[in-house]
């Protein structure tokens, strides 16, 4: 009696969100989500936002909004990404339910069955989904520590017609690295030789704690290759849903009237908080208490994995965002191990959730240093040292 | 160097959303939107639970949530559709981003390029355009005063292998009418027969100001063939976009999972003040409130167009709802007349909108009557007396 698409068969539940929902009610210590730290929430602003958008204009908080975002808030999206270096002549900025929703209305816009997409391996699990559920086919590109591997992905360009590569080139999820400005550069000049677009996947481009800014791909992208999702769930809320994309017009366009059918709008409320966030005189010292909190917390974590870890466990040092990663350069099956240490206490996330292919046993983990106590990471990570 | 899915390259934005914003700014009476009186909105009762979830619990107020919607508010909807007579025994419930978003959600599904999906002639142009948006073969059939026209509904589940009806039996958008229990259970029959699945959607179910209870087909429902979209728009508010579906458990499942790349999950502030409006002493007595004064507007509008309007210009008259059809028999286009309309200051939305073909004359519009006031109700029918 129910026969399902062929997009969505074969599609599994994130594995992530699986584990999350294993250490639900658990009291665990765990780096295995992807939220900010409960402290940096600016609560008390949200509040006063909202009861001031209920007092004084709650048509404008309640009914219908229009499809491509509360104007006030575009304005300011459009000043923010202007100052980002990004040009608006030919482009255009949306609000979305999201940072995820930016991935899945390009897809739905551009994507037929059997295109092809390139991805990082490792890659965030919600933008392969993304891919696997239009059908494309998923080819994945290995990440070095500066970012994509350029010979590994000129070699996928030349055998395949590339419609789209989905990046995170800041902040890496799940690698918490950072793409070097040269490889930003040589990947536009490859979009321009093999004809492909770009999305750039960027969460986390607020929350560095050290090292040089390195500029967006889409402030370098003079030819309209790049679709850029911005989000405000690790600055300021994930709960309240808001991101953006900063697109080309043509594909905007399009990305508009698929959201229209997707979700006709974006939650009012949660996008005229997001609008007062970007002018609230308190944002550049909330954001540089994030990165602080959290430049400390990876140091940390950095020195407890260095102590309490064997030492062919190795780690990246990234310069921000929210997530670490370790390889284990010795045969340990990391998906196997989970359980045992989810038995002590504490949970990761195994590297092969991030891949492509996950039946592969995978020697990886990816840590999350925003949320736990510092108490915690250092009993977490000692734990850890038990477990492996 | 932009080249679009086929499945979106030719939707168009919606037609009502257009005249929408021709309408914005402008001194108009309009009867062309379909959103809830302001009147009605409980803005005190969503401040204050707001304030008190913030308050409270800010970190499941403002971090991430689950997919298939917050704990409270999914119990709280099992019990409300329980005592509507759906049975949990094979169903389940999930929040969804808005009504809109379980159309979505359930085309993308179960719908492969090519499935046939039946509609009703006039129908919601956005339950329309999500299956042109997964190339499905929409084809219509003509709703009549009690429902779909079940002769031609035959004749077409003899033509095609029909995948899914997508269907609005109760205060129908935009007829404003009621589907009969006979018909409700005469379809399911034939979805027995022919081996089909269901989508009925009602936004508008609760909105009853006059006649008798109809059963909802999902509780009729003893096959699992019905995906039952329920919404907080019209009773709640549309700009906190929470809507929710009862359906089969298999058909849920594969639904949670397109929901977590679409959107991840809905606002957490949305589903916290929907949970306790399900729960709020002032419930019934507040549906109540919107049941009166639609009906009143309703009754109100109906007479005015008795008056004012020619009397070939015949219209529904709705049990519940927000929306009243009218047909004008003369050769008249009422896509045409808008402009002349809106130079009057009245808007309304003509009746191509809802069609599948939109290129054809259309002789018949939609008005809301929640929204306008009772004196703009019988200011805008005479200024449409002067424009027919």
């Amino acid at each position: 009696m129910y026969t399902f698409s062929t997009k969505i068969k074969d599609l599994e539940g994130s594995a992530i969100r699986a584990v999350l929902k294993m250490a639900q009610g658990k009291d665990l210590i765990t780096f295995a989500g992807g939220l900010p730290a409960l402290e940096t929430l600016p609560v008390d602003f949200i509040n006063k936002t909202i009861d001031k958008a209920l007092t004084e204009n709650p048509g404008l908080a309640l009914q219908y909004g229009v499809t491509d975002g509360y104007g006030v808030l575009v304005e300011r999206l459009q000043e923010k990404v202007k100052k980002m270096g990004m040009s608006l002549k030919d482009n255009g900025v949306m609000v979305t339910s999201g940072g995820q929703q930016v991935i899945d209305l390009v897809a739905r816009s551009i994507l037929n069955e059997g295109d092809v997409v390139l991805c990082e391996l490792p890659t965030f699990i919600g933008g392969l989904n993304v891919f696997k559920s239009y059908n494309a086919k998923v080819i994945g590109v290995p990440l070095e520590q500066d970012g994509i591997d350029l010979e590994a992905l000129e070699k996928q360009l030349k055998e395949n017609k590339v419609k789209l590569l989905y990046t995170i080139p800041t902040f890496h999820n799940p690698m918490g690295t950072t793409m070097s400005e040269l490889k930003r550069k040589a990947i536009l000049a490859l979009a321009h030789k093999y004809d492909f677009l770009i999305i750039e996947d960027n969460p986390y481009g607020e929350l560095r704690f050290q090292g040089e800014d390195v500029p967006t791909m889409k402030s370098l992208d003079a030819e309209g290759r790049v679709i850029y999702a911005g989000s405000f769930s690790k600055i300021l809320s994930p709960g309240l849903r808001v991101g953006f994309a900063v697109a080309p017009k043509p594909v905007l366009e399009k990305m508009v009237v698929a959201k229209q059918v997707i979700d006709v709008h974006t939650t009012m409320l949660s996008q005229i908080v997001a609008a007062e966030f970007l002018a609230w005189d308190g944002y550049d010292s909330h954001i540089k208490n994030c990165c602080d909190l959290y430049g400390k917390k990876a140091r940390l974590m950095s020195e407890c994995i260095d102590k309490f870890l064997p030492e062919y466990i190795t780690h990246t040092n990234p310069d921000g965002g929210i997530f670490m990663w370790c390889d284990i350069n010795k045969d340990v099956d990391t998906k196997e191990l989970l359980a045992k240490a989810v038995d002590l206490k504490v949970a990761y996330i195994p590297g092969y959730t991030f891949m492509i292919d996950t039946d592969k046993p995978c020697n990886s983990f990816r840590l999350n240093y925003s949320m736990p106590t510092e108490e915690d990471i250092i009993e977490g990570i000692k734990i850890l040292g038990e477990v492996f």
